[in-house]
């Protein structure tokens, strides 16, 4: 076997060269005693054709050839007539008259045409995965996923940074999602627990004096299964010494717009904006804001709480909020049922009701108009900027619905009504988050990352009196709308670590249990050090354009454990379980 | 925090400079009235040296200092006086004279000195792992796994190799040794199993068309712990289409002569030479010889056939062999009772005793030499190329046992002479394996590599009728006789694949079971291919000078499974337990 070039290479440079090709038939067509085929390899498609005059022989060969057969062809380039030209392909001007062909491997037809749209289900894309991924549209993700790692690789390596594995095979953490658990067969009784993410190992590098370590990692979760979740993921995963929040999130910028510019060939702006997380929630209602459009959440609670419309006061004099959305210029598109439907889908997200207000050159109307006269309309107007022509959207309830709902409805709004340019990418860092979330259910204390974030130095008497405004040395690295990753400064010192555990509820012998082995690492000369990790498979979903996580993992997991490799449990694994007395509800 | 230097990075090139610091104390001493504080990072050491007359807040900052206190110091690089310079290390010509020292944070004293030497056993090791990764030997050998993966990387990216990562979850395989399974709580009574490697994976990327792929991929095999083995485990892993045997072993050359050249500094010749199995067994006893040396096993089968010794006489007689070494020259230091424990060495692996003979200008002398007169002792003479001097060592036994027996004891003649420049590097391909090893306790044949390697196509009427002469198309690469790793072309037919299973004992229901999705994915065009594994833990091993595999592992796996995280089993971990029923012996 051999190739001097490959399809998707070639072009008219290569016009009068023989040259030598192997690859895949996309398309074999028969046309006025010739045979065209299309030959596919990973780097493109090529037209070769066969003419009697050049090689009965080979045109023979080419009368079998069906979709999908591997073959390995000579012959020679050729300019195409300039009507047949195809300025589809990187090959369109030019195809490859065929002196000899081998049929290297045939095929049998393959259950869907290998093309980028496809109506094939997931279930059979899934099950023949190894054809599935021959469309090219999957072959470029990889593509990219394979030039994405590589980049962050190249970049981290030139700042000096280890990579390091740490184990696979490693204890259950107490805090965070369900851990896959194994048994070991060496030690009786015990098991492993696969990890849900690197954490506790690169702090421990870093008190071993790394100072830069990263590692693109495998992490586990034993959640069920969603559209945007799979039960292993990985990370880009770094840790640091020495360097302060500006510092880290300096390099992940560069390390971001290298990605940018390399994978996607754009030129992105850094420094990237940061936000408070606080105002992030109220402008936008989420704690990762799609920030490439308006629409923002205008708040009116300070404007209606003593509002003739009862609903409105009632939700501000109860602690919670009045907020709105002034969708410009809007009022024509939206009947009366549009609204309504507006109106469900926020009920999605709790609300229990949206209400609504047009605005036309007479001031507002709407079934709730009759409630803002004189100088309460005027300060709805004002407060809103609206003018003739806007639809303005109002949820009123406690703060976390208000947010919840109106950011929900703020991003259908975006996409319904085409306010967002989807080929362009706008990241953004969310800083100065709470350290703490309140349960109010459990009537306890969560940490919002996880318990080995750093507070902010000034905040740390707070942790006794009033944990819920100790702020966190935390970020969060937002794009479009979807959170990449993100990171902390580590709490380094062993009083700091207790404290954090003694206001998670955590009895002190338990912490002591639990990770005394930590807190003593930190008494043996830490550095200060922080990390981030960033989601891989998200970072290639919105890079590649995909919507379906699924398609930016090679062999994803599916509804059934059972998927892909679908043989049966072998006669080996059945004694192991019998022998681990491993009994399965 | 900040630092304009570090400490491996100063030399003479720096005096005169002002520079900043951070890093650990690893060393104190007052000196009439000077203190002089070695401060060490990653990169190596530099001496620091605190006098009142520059400045008395320091020296009162440096008194407090103890050995791993992290420190930030200021001050200038000045040349040290000739008779104080340190050859030992980059910065010895200099030392920094400070003029500020900052305490970033303190340590309790180490439970053992943070030096290359160390005599802490490797428990007090392990369970200060970070303090024990500070020794510098620690660094440099994660440091140099760092860069050969980086190499590694870097090699195949440019060769146009993917980087894709095959799943940990998935389904266990029959053969090979024991998985680890991990229970599904969200498919209740069905577990995963963890990949002893991405094998079936690989070859799935081969049918999909993705031409060459590569990963350094973690794979798991549920053994007992030995000094060389670990249950995790990393290979750099690949495979490749449309590429001769030839063409994938000159691809892996260039590759090692990269790693080489770019860790050790050293120029290895390529091509690496090759050795069939059958001769590396008969010359060396072993399917991995280290050829740095000699000491090779010489066939005395037919020399001996009818001797007067009648144990070699009846060893041949009953289809076992005679062989011998000659260690040349070394008949003056091998007493009678060093012989004896030669002989009781042999004897782990299976030799029921060891035959000696010394030479002198007279002829042999020893035991057994009266059995060895006239034509007889010429004859072996004359074929162990022996001289007066020569201490000659005999096994006659079956042949596995005279293989193991006399290829272990070269290896320690070889030691235990200085026969082994241990700075060399010496590669070996061995190829031409058998397809099939025989087990005649089982009476089946098993597959010497793995089910899925290519028989020759000239040895494949041989699958039907002697299956123990099939030779298979599959290649291991020796570096000082250690197994780097290897590969093999695969099966790519549906029809050979069935044959494999079929010589090894799969009922026809039964290979279809278990790897139907794999002869079904062969019927779709699927490309020639083959590919290579190296065991990434063993590379770093042999490279860094290490004998023990766990230096080469962050955080290795120890007798206990309850290792380096040392806390107990969570709440939520019992809760799962229990949950899936879990109930181990």
């Amino acid at each position: 076997m051999n190739r001097t070039h490959t399809s998707g290479q070639l072009n008219e440079q290569h016009i009068g060269e023989s040259i030598q090709l192997i690859g895949w038939v996309q398309k074999r067509r028969d046309l006025g005693g010739l045979i065209f085929v299309d030959v596919r390899d990973r780097s493109g498609l090529v037209q070769v054709v066969f003419n009697p005059e050049i090689s009965e022989a080979a045109i023979e060969v080419a009368d079998k050839l069906r979709n999908e057969y591997i073959i390995q062809v000579t012959g020679t380039v050729i300019a195409r007539a300039a009507n047949q030209v195809n300025p589809n392909i990187t090959s369109g001007a030019i195809e490859v008259h065929a002196t000899e062909v081998v049929i290297i491997n045939d095929a049998k037809t393959p259950p869907f045409a290998i093309e980028n749209q496809t109506d094939a289900g997931e279930d059979v894309r899934l099950k023949y995965r190894y054809l599935d991924l021959r469309r090219p549209v999957m072959y470029d993700t990889f593509k990219m996923r394979s030039d994405i790692t590589k980049t962050v690789r190249r970049f981290l390596d030139d700042e000096g940074f280890l990579e390091v594995e740490t184990p696979i095979l490693t204890k259950s953490t107490p805090e965070g999602a369900r851990d896959y658990l194994v048994p070991s067969r060496v030690h009786n009784g015990e098991f492993y627990a696969l990890p849900q993410s690197p954490q506790l190992f690169k702090q421990m590098l870093m008190v071993a004096g790394f100072e830069r370590y990263y590692q693109i990692a495998r992490c586990f979760r034993d959640e069920d299964l969603r559209a945007d979740r799979q039960p292993e993921f990985t990370q880009i995963d770094m840790e640091m010494s020495f360097l302060s929040m500006d510092e880290i999130l300096e390099m992940n910028e560069r390390m971001m717009k290298k990605i940018m510019k390399e994978v996607k060939g754009i030129d992105v702006t850094i420094p990237f904006a940061r936000m408070d997380y606080d105002e992030a929630m109220a402008r936008y209602g989420s704690d990762k804001p799609d920030v490439r459009f308006g629409l923002e959440l205008v708040d009116l609670s300070e404007t209606v709480k003593d509002s003739a419309f009862k609903v409105f006061a009632a939700a501000v004099e109860s602690g919670g909020q009045v907020k709105a959305i002034n969708v410009k210029g809007a009022a024509a598109n939206y009947s009366r049922k549009d609204i309504d439907a507006l109106g469900e889908f926020a009920g999605i997200y709790g609300a229990k009701g949206l209400a609504w207000l047009k605005v036309d050159e007479e001031g507002l109307k709407g079934p709730i108009a009759k409630f803002f006269e004189g100088e309460a309309q005027a300060s709805l107007i004002q407060t809103l900027e609206a003018s003739a022509g806007d639809l303005l959207l109002f949820v009123a309830d406690k703060k976390s619905v208000v947010a919840d709902s109106l950011g929900a409805l703020r991003l259908k709004l975006g996409k319904d009504l085409g306010l967002i340019d989807e080929n362009h990418f706008e990241f953004l860092w969310v800083v100065n988050w709470p350290l703490f979330e309140y349960d109010e259910k459990e009537g306890r204390y969560y940490a919002a990352h996880h318990p080995f974030t750093r507070p902010f130095d000034e905040d740390l008497p707070l942790m006794d009196t009033d944990p819920s405004k100790v702020r966190a040395q935390a970020y969060d690295l937002v794009l479009n709308g979807y959170e990449l990753g993100g990171g902390s400064l580590r709490i380094y010192s062993r009083d700091v670590q207790e404290k954090m555990f003694q206001v998670l509820g955590f009895a002190e012998e338990e912490a002591k249990e639990q990770f005394g082995f930590l807190m003593e690492a930190f008494e043996y000369g830490t550095p200060p050090h922080g990390g981030v990790a960033f989601g891989l498979d998200r970072v290639v979903m919105l890079l590649s354009g995909s919507t379906n996580l699924r398609d930016t993992i090679a062999f994803p997991k599916t509804a059934s454990a059972s998927d892909l490799l679908t043989q049966a449990p072998s006669p080996v694994a059945q004694a192991q379980l019998e022998e681990l007395n491993l009994k399965l509800k």
